[in-house]
């Protein structure tokens, strides 16, 4: 493209493209003209942080040279179909196994998040014989139908009526929990007895796999308690049941580590990737399968696939992904300044607004609520997608925005998930404006009233 | 890549690679170390005639310089997430509005042939507010969970228990129906006469849409009979619902016209595509929508969505494939030589072996029987996916193979879907050596019994 007609573009989006999450007459979007690092520019020359690393996959940064450099070689392989073997499909399946947990052994690679997420589902059901498929509220696995309906949040209601043997218990949330538990500790015991008294009432022998985001993303970064994820991998192992993370949002150093699972002790039987496997330079997802799941399909088919699973081009661009990983030392250095992001928030405790933050390595939400004491949210559950996006949050994220910190929020939390690439200083640098607008938010928006009045 | 290592690719790809619809260990797959239009050459420099491009997408050839090209220049514009407008994306969706029947008006992207389908349900649940799907036994809509329940064929059975709602009905496919019909438009009538029969029973105000691939493509390319799809057209109308084409492998030129729609005299509500669009170089799909259901989500919000909608890289790929269909007339190509094809196929039903050949632009179908009177199958109905690939029609594709024809079977039909750009020089070749095969196959394979007692 020699120049770029900013009108142009406006209008033909507008005629011609459907938009996400979104009654189209309300889409009014920007174009991004520039973009490097944690940086991009809008039309109007606007500098952003990217604080939620576009849709949290941009975790090398935008415009990584080395990926760009990636795109000026496609071609020197051949482009082929899944039934052949090419040097960057069995060379990523390699590279993400070597930093996997130890017991995984091979990938099915997929598009993205959501579609790997359906075909994991498929294998747990054919490698266990079972068709119940636990998963939990306040979780989001993606929007086709079975990814769809592994969801626990309102996006799920569009691929209802749902499927038969899709499950859902509850996630641990305890600054939204009625029980005021001890300790941590205590609230694994709790929710891990309910968890396994419902497996019970379902028949465990009819369940074929738990899945869980190891930590919930889109519905506000939720930290388990102590024990919670190993406690559920024993009650796996109990019944015969194979345990699935989602790491979708969380793969590829986000949390600090290369996978959220790295932070806790055990293994789980299947992994869902996406997103961080590629940076979104190119659509890639895929499913990791442990020893014994890979075993299974030795002497049965593995009945499912699509057109473009291991993709030349994308799976030629993960390779490289993962080796900026390393090259980097992106991961350490994710770990290294979360210590800092997590600094900066645990202040936010301080302002009337924040009713909780929660955080690891570059993974984080900021919980906003009406009222300290009460806990009041901003947003009533359910009722930010689907309806009119014109309340209390999105003025937030507009201010936000205004000052040129670019995120998104979801119910009342805020997301902050940098490109992993970011500074100590432009963290700090970004958190000041964060800052700037909550103090704006509070006084000229939520408390406007109560200054008026005190 | 500086040089392959074939047997170090192929030990990964066995070590760490899971593939598709297959037993694992009887995987062994071939790499493909050059390509360049209608040929590749595999690791031992055996060159192959790609006679079903690759998995039906490659239509403008292997290596097509202006794609490879393309790559080079990614970067000078920045990859954004969905909720930008950016060049490639508006530029695609309206190059592909162009292109559409007149009624159509915007695109939903998504990334690949499946999940596109996925979406494409739940927008023609939204927007009609019912939720029953109609779609035909013998149809293959892709591997996730919605495209998998819409599928009539034996790679449904992975994703069921089923979603409540989906409905099946019959596909026309008059060489195997046990009525012998008068002529095309008895078929109409009484395929059209058994749907809306269906539809009434089934309640006509619960059913959203009814989905088709207007040919069935991997299910042996039935030709519908004259009048057929008008007819189910007139239904949708009696009834409002919406009929949805799926034109993931007859979309761009495949059958000699832009879309298989475009042979018949009728417009769909909605179409989906994927493969040709951007000829497999970089993953893509989408959800065509007519004005009439764009309009609804004006104002109503369109709850789907992915990551990677309309993803930057992707769209600027398919408009550089779109240009080339255009640039190289590769759509009229398809047409004229497409009739030297239909001339080839119509010449081999002189075989024994030879059942049926059907055949549209550059897509068609061989079905091959044990019997020419009494039509035995070469595969009993459902005994190929999931099942030992050891039989005769692997050993009729093991022939070609081995010939230098490459493609595939579904059931007792070969695929043929050779790339747009192919000569009818080439194709002439190419069709010498099937039938080199079919002579070898009857002989040494198929009557080999006969030929001894004779």
């Amino acid at each position: 493209m020699e120049s770029i007609d900013i009108e142009k573009i406006k209008q033909d989006d507008k005629d011609y493209v459907l938009h996400s999450w979104a009654k189209q007459k309300q889409v009014n979007p920007k174009t991004i003209t520039k973009a490097k690092g944690i940086f991009f520019w809008d039309d109007e020359n606007k500098k952003y942080y990217d604080m939620c690393s576009q849709l949290v996959y941009l975790n090398v940064g935008h415009a990584h040279p080395k990926l760009l450099e990636e795109f000026k070689h496609i071609g020197e392989i051949p482009i082929s179909a899944p039934g052949f073997a090419t040097a960057s499909k069995a060379e990523l399946a390699r590279k993400i196994i070597d930093v996997a947990p130890s017991n995984m052994a091979k990938v099915f690679f997929a598009n993205g998040g959501a579609d790997s997420n359906d075909h994991a589902v498929k294998i747990a059901r054919m490698a266990t014989g079972r068709y119940k498929i636990f998963s939990r509220y306040r979780s989001y696995h993606g929007a086709t139908f079975g990814a769809g309906n592994l969801s626990g949040e309102s996006r799920r209601f569009t691929v209802e009526p749902g499927l038969p043997g899709f499950i859902k218990f509850d996630v641990p949330y305890l600054y939204r929990e009625v029980i005021d538990f001890e300790n941590e500790e205590a609230a694994t015991k709790f929710y891990l007895d309910r968890l396994r008294n419902q497996m019970l009432y379902e028949g465990p022998e009819t369940i074929a796999a738990v899945f869980m985001e190891p930590i919930p993303g889109s519905n506000g970064v939720l930290i388990p308690p102590k024990g919670y994820l190993e406690g559920v991998r024993k009650l796996c192992d109990e019944f015969g049941i194979l345990m699935i993370c989602d790491e979708v949002m969380t793969g590829f150093g986000r949390t600090g580590k290369m996978f959220a699972v790295d932070h806790f002790d055990f293994e789980p039987d299947m992994m869902t990737f996406a997103k961080g496997v590629t940076c979104g330079y190119s659509p890639l997802g895929g499913v990791i399968v442990s020893e014994k799941v890979a075993k299974y399909f030795d002497d049965h088919v593995l009945m499912t696939g699509l057109t473009y699973s291991g993709h030349t081009v994308s799976t030629q661009i993960g390779c490289a992904t993962l080796d900026i990983y390393k090259d980097e030392n992106l991961i350490e250095h994710a770990e290294e300044v979360g210590k800092v992001l997590a600094s900066r928030l645990e202040e936010l405790r301080g302002y009337d607004s924040v009713g909780d933050v929660r955080h690891i390595g570059l993974f984080a939400a900021v919980e906003l609520v009406k009222d300290k004491t009460t806990k009041e949210p901003i947003i009533a559950y359910g009722m930010d997608y689907g309806k009119d996006k014109v309340g209390l949050m999105s003025k937030f994220v507009g201010l936000l925005s205004k000052l040129g910190f670019y995120t998104y929020s979801h119910e009342s939390s805020v997301i902050i998930a940098p490109p992993l690439v970011i500074t100590e200083q432009e963290l700090n640098e970004s958190m000041d404006l964060f800052e700037q607008a909550l103090t704006l938010f509070e006084k000229e928006i939520l408390f406007a009233d109560q200054a008026v009045k005190s």
